[in-house]
């Protein structure tokens, strides 16, 4: 079976670049969502710690299945460690055999961009051009770049109440926008954004910042919200907004919709992409997607860096799986 | 972080050898076992396809946290594949950082057969000499050679209905056994057994042999039947015996005892170990171990290879999880 390290994916990245990555994972997603009824889907196990909390995210459909582990330990980034890693698994239905293991702390950072901007391309406006960010952590580069690879954006602003975090996303994305703008609040961040982005990392249920300043037509991709007793926004918000999650039964439990109840979910985002429901209807309304990650997202970028990586003849072969003459002979091995 | 493949797995068998691999696994087991409340504990995740199924066995303490992927695909040896596959690993509940990734094939058929025998040494008779085995597959020989890690077997009776598989069981173990026989039914070969183990990879709801012939004080590790729909022995035999399992919750799902209901649960073996319930009182009754494999045994095999490539410094070292300077600037890896 492959094995694709870190090395393997920033080769990856390197040879097509990232624009051309989100092209092409946002196609897959859109072709699996699109899909959503052929999938066997499960909330995801998650095992909560006093401190953190470890994840398990399965998958499949009738020719592969994937999962995910990961964690996410706020605390982490005090010892210079990240709050959340991954690593994810391809295997083959009818056999059942693995196929491949993939890093995915990168790739997590990559799909969930990608599912901002698929969400983004379906719920915000066509001319959105101002970005805001709250929250720049690990993923905060990843949302932005994702966005821009959709929308022409002009204007970002960025607010983070560690101010080393805001420098690292500004040195980070300078190059690639010329106003980047560091807030000294959420509230100022907000000004005027077509688009906002909630990626803060804290495990408590906040509201970054109050209804009354968001502008008529805006677009919330809350993507911090993710765990029970996480969330980043009020409830009078959520209650006058067009909310999307991505599957009921988990984002209940998880998203900024734990604050409610089913009855307040607008559609879920397959539905949307079918044309099932309904998207934005005006240039007034305000749209949130509520997204916790789910496990269909991690099967379509696992999918397609295997593709890629057989395309590209890159990864390692690594010798998990007996090969045996004899399938029943398992003992020969060890004789 | 690790990782054990097969020739590192063989090099670790090889050099501390099987018997006292299966000393200390079955001591640790031993260890877990009798800690159970402390482990976060959960049904295993399925997926079930026509031909097969996908699991996911996660477990953890307040240290580790393991899991392993295992797949059952009944129809894979016509294939020249193995119907079970299998890799796991261990994490650092305090991080979420994932250690080591390991082969789990070998690992599993000698986990399972360490449970076996664990069992069996509360429960069967201490002087069993005569051993029978159903079905010759894939974990057949190290099934009785763990019992003869426990018990003095002079006789190893073995039945399956592929004499193909019945010669390579027979191969592999003559030159530890002075006295197996290869069977015609199994109904012959459980004739005086103290043990008998049921190892048989149908998927049905069958009958291996008829209670009448089981002659008191007979010890049966049951360990074939472990899906819904899948069994291995009749309703007249279980309500006859002392049946004890590992996890109701999984259990009742997937032992022979879905076919009854959890009143007819005498324990669950951690309770036996702790000395909460009784195991074996007389001679004369039929104890039942119906065994489909939980969680902890993959947590406490994972945590001994961990251990032993320590003790041994064999393994790989594996770039699987991004090292950073700053653990905010994961972008940074792929600018």
């Amino acid at each position: 079976m492959q094995l694709l390290d870190i090395p393997t994916i920033q080769s990856i990245i390197k040879t097509i670049g990232l624009s051309e990555f989100y092209r092409r994972l946002i196609n897959q997603l859109e072709l699996d969502f699109i899909h959503w009824h052929e999938f066997y889907k499960s909330p995801r196990h998650a095992i909560h710690y006093n401190h953190g909390v470890i994840e398990l995210m399965p998958c499949s459909d009738d020719e592969f299945y994937s999962f995910k582990y990961v964690n996410g330990h706020p605390g982490n980034t005090h010892n210079g460690h990240l709050c959340v890693v991954a690593l994810g698994m391809l295997g083959h239905v009818k056999s059942g055999y693995p196929l491949m293991i993939s890093e995915m702390t990168i790739l997590t950072a990559i799909r969930t961009a990608a599912v901002a901007a698929m969400g983004a391309k379906l719920l915000a406006r066509k001319n959105s051009r101002n970005l805001a960010i709250i929250g720049c952590g690990a993923q905060s580069e990843f949302q932005v770049k994702a966005m821009q690879s959709i929308f022409h954006i002009t204007n970002v602003n960025a607010f983070d109440i560690d101010s080393k975090a805001m420098n690292k996303f500004y040195n980070n994305l300078s190059a690639d926008f010329k106003n980047i703008n560091c807030c000294h609040s959420a509230s100022e961040a907000i000004t005027n954004a077509d688009i906002i982005i909630t990626a803060t990392a804290d495990n408590k249920n906040a509201t970054l910042f109050t209804e009354n300043i968001i502008k008529k037509g805006t677009h919330i991709h809350a993507m911090g919200g993710d765990g029970p007793g996480k969330t980043e926004l009020g409830v009078t918000l959520l209650k006058k907004s067009k909310l999307i999650v991505e599957f009921s039964p988990q984002s209940l439990a998880e998203g900024e919709i734990q604050q409610l109840d089913a009855g307040h979910i607008h559609a879920e985002l397959w539905q949307i992409l079918s044309g099932e429901k309904t998207g934005r209807e005006n240039n007034n309304e305000i749209t949130i997607f509520d997204s916790v990650g789910f496990a269909v997202e991690d099967y379509s970028v696992l999918k397609l860096v295997y593709e890629i990586s057989k395309e590209l003849n890159l990864g390692t072969n690594i010798d998990l799986i007996p090969d045996l003459n004899d399938p029943k002979d398992l003992y020969g091995l060890i004789l």
